[in-house]
């Protein structure tokens, strides 16, 4: 059967909206029962104890294929009611899907045991059971080129540059959900660790092939300022969906406070959706209590939660939120500490 | 530290009750979205195109640690509603946890990184996360065997044996609330296929040891009986949450009416929610499609959601209870077919 | 692309020989590493150290696709050379897999992205990665109703039954490599708790139906049988290979025999090899730790590997052949305590 | 029980050697047989063929704790027989655990069930079922420092600095088994896309706080020359243990070309050792089918085996090694090509 392009790229992906279902009853009879229902209830808890804490400053991890998944709504809704003040991302998540969208263009429902051969010859992209027009794609990647240009030559964060991301969205993007463009607007900083890992790394090496002086991404700096925003804060909490390098570049922040010489809380509570599993020793499915040994992540409030995130964030985040502790709490804006 | 038994029997499991939240609205976000929020999507209209169609006998395979997980209420409520026919389960679930919290026993909130040796100690078992009283268990046991004696020697199905339970439950249950009791009064089948591989098992050997003229759990029997169900249906469905002998066991009958000389339709629809992984080629992970080379499971209705049962199986139930199909169905009452 | 039935029955699965490699050189490096490696190397130990107790009755439980998938040999070495004592078995690996070799049929390598529906077209069931001519299941479902057609009428354990398997495959088999047959010869007892759910099921379906007066399969008696033997051995020593009925089932007897009223050990030795994961509190993959609990695996000896079983038993196998301890040992013969 | 530092940290991981075990035999055996033993064969005889490809440059690709788990010599062995050309690797591998043994530290053999509050207070860091001593990481962060205090201000990719690493070690290393050190003196490039995700972030942090002229890791850079390197290789293949972010760099390399207006060819070979499922819609477990919907990955020459790497890796290797395709095969130092 030959594929037809328009065909295959017609239903588009819809984001989730947390606040159009109430997943609190559900979630309070999942406290009653066992297994993953009960940790993500848990989880749930140990989250809406982060958002009371005053002191506490939560970080949002993100990996995996998040936004192409529907989950690029309730990262603004987080943002837009206080409910979390840093973003630590795979720069895919930041760059190919939520500022692509930004752009306008869209994620689409496919299938899973699609002919990829075909789906090569048409420029579709899949991503499990969902498609991409890959013209889109580099359209995205020639953006941030131009952002590139458009800068000083130097050295900057991640951050910095998502910053300028967030500011081409807010002049010239053609929908505003994105959750790039909302970090920017209520000053909450995201960092991409392996930032050219994405679409900006196509945009930055072609302008970094041009031009003599051109703008680095170092991510040195974004450790550093990470740290800083840690030894700022009173307390921290991890969110994290997904584990890979995110996971593990929010958690170093305590030893690399202590290396430069101040003395900081582990992180005091820590939530982790995955599917990862510990018995291969790699660090996306390492427990929790094995980064206390490290000093990283206290004992107490931790909860790892065993589950795909487009079914277990949806119901974490709709509980969060229609708890409502996020009403007491300010806008940490902590963009404005970085500058 | 040492543990106190009393302390860590307190707090009981408690039942999900798919009535009291609407999963619709959530259902109809994840159909939009990727990855096992949509299959999820998928496999619960599939379930609803199941529930409508008039000439379908719908078949629940049961595995897993399901009812002491909490989803016991959801079985009750999945028979009282007509919204299934006929059950095939794994012997743990009838007997040590549903037909044991009928003679009025519980499971408890226990933790994962207990201390097995002090639990065994204190006559604790532990599954994962849930305690149970050994004790009671031994009730259970011995509950059976009183059944066993008082049944007429002979070779029994493992449905006209837990049809006995049913009954049992009905005169001396300390617990409504027991889909065994329910089967029973509604008469819808339960076939346990590895009947002797739990609780009843204990009870039924020292039947056996103490009589020589005794009852007999003929398998074949349970198989023979099956088929004539699906021999005598015009369509069936199957909703399997988890894999094991049930999900083998009900795909076999249509191979088992054909070399009975009856030519039966393939299953039309499938569902099945699970953790299992094709990769190792096992039974439990095996694809619906390739249950289609075994002319066992038609193409076209059928769906595997990847995710752990006490989450996902309450949301695909509340979906289809409250989306209401069920109330233009009538209950099939099969066990009245093989009487 | 159209399917060519012969084409795709071409190339058989062939059973790897434990004894043409030597994996101790191996192993022994794996003792000194991490994570799966040296788990495996603990396991193969643990297993080398039952062999060697000369009180321990070992028990060699299976469960998944092993036979298809080409560790027949494996287990025909195992039994040749006295290095278990019990089989406990899921029907399909017995029936539709070894007995259907020892028939003189075979399975086939195939591929995982095959056209399942144009496989049903041919009469092809799918493994996997695996082929099977649907014709040749027939020939060994009529086979197992010609073995109980030639029965007495009456009730059966099904290690009987398959001991008759046995003899029928001593007479008329076509394949002397069959671990039905070797196990036959060697009085090695083999149980199936849910026989019926495998090829014989259809045969005795058959069979029942025709005749009045016919074979039943009586797994209490199965089980008795077996809590016989947990009683009539010193120490007991479990080699799981999967997770399913089979696992439990034989640790259930040491419950039994308390039941019973005997006082038998713990199952002092237990070695699992599975991909299953104990986030879902489902049996197979619940740890043999949780079994300790439940008074049920010693703890000390105990050590579960993940990894699919093609690759960690030949490699776990071929360590303890090497290792040469079986060579003190003598055959149990335990079906002679049976008679 | 109270533990004792000395006591824990006894017992050293050892490197297996792939040269003392020939696989050769067993993974011949597995190709004849079914699931992930006939993936891993065919993943085997891939390898090799990229080898015996002479306009093949073959790419590593390394994630999870593999050096930490005991595979270290193997990534030696590949080295100095010319079976690798290029790596790419998650920092903590790199950094943490090889250049950290490098310098005389060792990882030690520790156990899953630890007290994770003990260790810590003890300065032990535990990865699954393995022991660092803090102390020693420590002087490992500060080791990077130095080396980057001892450059010349400026941007720098991962590769360089992780060059001035390997020079560090010829000089003052106290255990010649390092791979960075291997690396080095055969001018085989290690990326590094999350450089500062690592040990060396930690010194780079101290570094760039003391320094206001100082080194930055400008990730960018190293996407640059990667891609470089692969426009001029005639052929490439992808040996990927793990999955990550290099995993996804370095199959990103194809589109980059394709942006800087060169046309390379997709990866022609490519083989993952990896735990992870498809089915949550990540990168780790994407099939490599899916990275040729996206031209990256072309079809034919791919193989995904499920399973943990320490026993599946020295496997492959020991296959390819005693296969001795790497005779015919010429160190490519393509180092040079980058000064």
């Amino acid at each position: 059967m030959k594929y037809d392009k328009k065909e295959l790229l017609k239903e588009k992906i819809q984001h989730i909206d947390i606040k159009k279902f109430n997943s609190i009853p559900l979630i309070e009879s999942f406290d009653n029962m066992a297994f993953q229902s009960r940790n993500l209830a848990k989880a749930c808890k140990i989250y809406d104890t982060m958002i009371k804490d005053k002191d506490c400053t939560i970080v949002l991890c993100l990996a995996g294929s998040l936004v192409s998944g529907g989950l690029k709504k309730i990262i603004i809704d987080l943002i837009e009611h206080n409910m979390i003040d840093i973003i630590v991302s795979t720069g895919a998540i930041v760059v190919d899907q939520d500022f692509f969208e930004g752009l306008g263009f869209n994620h689409y429902r496919g299938f899973v045991n699609a002919d990829d051969n075909q789906l090569r010859e048409l420029m579709i992209d899949r991503i499990y059971d969902t498609f991409i027009d890959e013209g889109d794609l580099r359209v995205c990647d020639m953006t941030t080129k131009k952002i590139a240009d458009s800068m000083n030559p130097g050295v900057y964060s991640s951050r910095e540059f998502i910053y300028d991301m967030g500011k081409y969205l807010d002049k010239n993007g053609k929908n505003p959900e994105s959750f790039v463009l909302e970090a920017y607007k209520n000053e909450v900083p995201i960092f991409c660790p392996a930032f050219s890992d994405s679409s900006a790394g196509f945009g930055l090496v072609f302008h970094q092939t041009e031009k003599k002086e051109h703008v680095s991404i170092d991510s040195v700096k974004d450790f550093k300022e990470l740290t800083e925003l840690k030894v700022k804060s009173k307390e921290t909490g991890l969110l994290m969906i997904g584990g890979g390098v995110p996971k593990n570049f929010v958690q170093d922040t305590v030893v690399a406070a202590d290396i430069l010489g101040v003395d900081v809380p582990m992180h005091k509570y820590a939530v982790q959706l995955t599917v990862a599993d510990e018995r291969d020793g790699a660090l996306s499915g390492s427990t929790l209590k094995e980064a206390n040994s490290w000093g990283k992540v206290d004992s107490g409030f931790e909860q790892m939660v065993f589950g795909e995130a487009t079914v277990t964030f949806p119901l974490l985040a709709s509980y969060a939120h229609h708890k409502g502790s996020w009403k007491d709490r300010k806008a940490k804006r902590l963009n404005t500490l970085l500058k």
